[in-house]
Formats: C-alpha cells, sequence, structure tokens
C-alpha cells in the first residue's frame, strides 16, 4: 500500500542511531496490541521501514507510523514462506539506506522466531541489529488462563518446544523424557500437524494419559479460544479446532488451576 | 509514603471493573520501563492500590499513579519475605473496598512469581483476579545479548528453571538429565546460593564443561552486567560477580551467539 512512498526527510525517527541505519527485530507478542512492550510500541511508531508477515495480529499493523515502508515478507508457519535468505538481504538493504529497519515477528523474536539467522546475517554485514523482546504465546495463554507456569510443588520446570521444524515435522533429537517429566510445564508451539506423534512419544516416555493439557487458540485475541483436555485426548482436541490460526498446546500438573477466562473485552 | 492517602472518587480507575475492586497481577518485565507492556503501564497509571516488593526496579514504581496507595510488602528473594498470607489477605481486602488491585511483580507472574498463590487466595474468597503478562528475566537478557534461545539445529527445547525454591536450596526433584540435554537452552533463576551444586550435577548428567553459559545481572537496566563463561567454570563466574542483584544465568550452545551489549542509553 505504502510500499512505494518515497522516505523524506520527516520519515527520520526520533529513536533512529545518528549516523547508519539499523535493524530491530521486534516482538509483536500474542496479539492484543496492549501487549506490546512500550518499547516496541514506540519503535511501530517511528520506524521508517516495517517488515512483517501473517503471523502479526492486524491491530497492530495498525499501529505503525504511516509514514513507514511496510513490506510483507510472506506468510511463516507450515512452510509458504518467503526464503529467508530474501528477508535477510532486505533487512540488510533497508538499514544500509540509513533507515530504522523494524523487522515485526510475532511473540518473542528470539523464541522459535529465527531471529538467530537474521542476526547473524546483520553481523556479517556490518549493519547494527537489535532485540526488543515480546510476550510470548505460552505467556499470552497462561494469562488468560490465569495459570502459574511454575506452580509451586507442581512444576519445577518450564520448558517451550516446537511442534515443526524447518522440515514440518517434529524435530530430531527431541528429549522425550524431558517432555514427559512429571514436574514441568510444557508448551508446544505450533502442535497442529504433529500434534498424535507427540502424544504417542510422551506417553511412550512415561507422562501420564490423565495429565491436564489445554489448547489455546488465538488466546489474548478477541477471537481466542481454549480447549480443556488432557494428555491421552489431546490429539483429537486439537483436530476438532480445525483452524489455521496459532495453536498452542500447554501440558503439565498446573493447568489443573487454570481457568477459562471471559470473552477479550 | 501515600500509603495513608485517602482514595476519592478522582481515583476511581477507568479500568476498574463496574461495581466490585479485583486484583490484577500485573508483570512490571526485567526493569527497563520502556519493556512494561502497554497494558501494565496503564494500569499502573490507574490503580487505587499497588503492593509491590524490593524486586520491581525504581523507574518502574515512579511510574504509579501518584494518586494510588502503595504497600510495600518487602523483599523477595532470599527469605525476607513477608509471609505471603498477609499479601493474600491484603489483596482481598483491598479489592473489597471496590479497588483496582495491582500487585506488582519483577518479570512476568507466571513464572516464578508466586502468582499461583495469590490467584488461588482471590478465587478461594470470590475476588475477580485477572493477569498481565511481563517480559521475564531471561527474555530481557537474551535481548541485550541478541542470542536467539532457541537457534536452529541448537536449541530444540528451552527451558527455565529457579536456582532456589522456597527453602532456600536446588528444588528437589529436578530432573537432571532434562537439564544436561546438550539441544536445549537453560535458564536458571535466582542461581547465586545454589550454582555450585547445580553445575555438579549438570556436569554428572553429562552436560559437557565447555558449554557456553553467560550470567547476567540487571540485564535491561542501566547498571547491566554480563560475564561470559562455560558450564565448568560457571560458578566461579557466578561468585566473582559478588552482588545482592538479581543474576541470571544462561546455559546451552545457542549462547556461543551471544554478543555483549553496548551500555543500556
Amino acid at each position: 500500500m505504502s510500499r512505494m512512498q518515497p522516505i523524506g526527510a520527516e520519515g527520520a525517527a526520533p529513536h533512529s542511531a545518528p549516523g547508519p541505519g539499523r535493524v530491530v527485530l521486534v516482538g509483536s507478542g500474542p496479539g492484543d496490541p496492549d501487549l506490546l512492550t512500550v518499547k516496541a510500541l514506540k519503535l511501530l511508531q517511528t520506524a521508517d521501514v516495517v517488515l512483517y508477515d501473517m503471523l502479526v495480529a492486524k491491530p497492530i499493523l495498525d499501529l505503525i507510523n504511516p509514514a513507514a515502508v511496510r513490506i510483507f515478507v510472506g506468510k511463516k508457519g507450515y512452510g509458504d514462506t518467503r526464503p529467508q535468505d530474501g528477508i535477510n538481504a532486505q533487512l540488510i538493504a533497508q538499514a544500509r539506506l540509513g533507515r530504522l529497519t523494524v523487522r515485526l515477528k510475532s511473540g518473542d523474536p528470539l523464541i522459535f522466531g529465527r531471529a538467530g539467522e537474521e542476526i547473524e546475517a546483520c553481523r556479517a554485514a556490518g549493519v547494527p541489529v537489535e532485540v526488543v523482546p515480546g510476550i510470548t504465546s505460552a505467556q499470552g495463554a497462561a494469562a488468560r488462563l490465569t495459570a502459574s507456569l511454575t506452580h509451586r510443588m507442581e512444576a519445577r520446570r518450564l520448558q517451550y518446544i516446537t511442534g515443526h521444524d524447518a522440515t514440518g515435522g517434529l524435530p530430531e533429537s527431541l528429549d522425550w523424557r524431558a517432555i514427559a517429566d512429571p514436574q514441568a510445564t510444557t508448551v508446544v508451539y505450533m502442535p497442529r500437524r504433529t500434534i498424535g506423534e507427540l502424544v504417542r512419544r510422551a506417553l511412550g516416555a512415561g507422562l501420564a494419559a490423565a495429565t491436564p493439557a489445554i489448547v489455546a487458540i488465538n488466546a489474548t485475541r478477541p477471537d481466542e479460544r481454549f480447549a480443556v483436555s488432557t494428555l491421552g485426548d489431546l490429539a483429537r482436541a486439537v483436530a476438532a479446532t480445525e483452524t489455521p490460526d496459532p495453536t498452542l498446546v500447554l501440558i503439565g500438573q498446573a493447568l489443573a488451576h487454570a481457568r477459562l477466562p471471559e470473552p477479550v473485552a
């Protein structure tokens, strides 16, 4: 829309470093615009360029500086991603034009956000790169469920895993004994395609079928949905929620304390 | 200071639910006020009452509604905590006065914040309770180090543990094999007192002594400090940083990509 709009002197952002441009990887959080950090909001409002993908919520895109160039870099999730090399090249090219270049990512860029590759590309190119953390989906869902992820005496360890890696399958060499620890809370990002195998492996490693589990879809967004389940029934519960939207699965005894929230105001 | 100040009609917050008061557990993030969420900032600015402890950064306390009653509820960390029951009782009593009662906690209330006890006390009392998530220390430190916590092909799992439980020692029955997984990133909250034993147990479970590790103190605050280390040298590295300030240890191959930041502006 504003992609071809020239950047005038008034586009220079107060947050731009003096001199050369820079890249800032900014976490947009789980979807509720009020869960942006103040720093993220300031950067969106002053960016010269914003690169974003399908996972960033629309109300957050609406907060971007109207004078900024917006560059859509493709759907992220199950394949269908514009090659990462192309994104890296665009970040570097924009920053080299002296622009405050924001790479907006859902959740936290440093938690299953593939930020490592963008950071290393910027470093290799000599382009300054910073990160602004974001509330990750696990935190957004837990807050809506008012459920501590480290409930005293029940969850001594909190772990995040992804339901698929770059190949689309479960990551190889996941530590199933760690995932089956009854004293941990486990959050699975993007579990939809692999939940059946994940449940089989967790059961096989000894985690009880009755372990509480919750499916969270679009948590913190107006269209959020939750399904209360157990490890044993989780594959069915996920399948029953047919949706292309961001889905998260939370597993562990701590989830027994969750309460389904009132609808988002 | 303003503890005894009466709450007038102008103290009624726009965010207060109509009718009865409520309790909101708010994450203050790792210390940089700009890492508050927008929602947390709005709540601080409109709260009738704020209960806080020593771990919340001073610049964040400065953002609290000047008309709010502030209640200091004691140092949190290594013992020296005002009994949790007393905090619970105060939250409930304040909310029952019809007040928007904010319980401000460092980091995220649902990650090693003992929120579970406060949530359950409110529920038992029939007092509405909500949670606003915060950037947890691990995310703040990782952002300052521009280090992905889930670096592709190197960190398939991210796990948070605490260096001490309510007894002050390492939690019993920690899953040391899970902690020794070379394909995980492990973040230890409050490791100072138990780091020696933690390192021995992790080495004993098979994690290589050369595994990269970083000590992060006050990350995102103007006085932040970092020490680059390895698992084998970590107890010495932590001891060398003698400080009562919030300390975090990050362990795993992904930390090899960390870069020490420029000082906080």
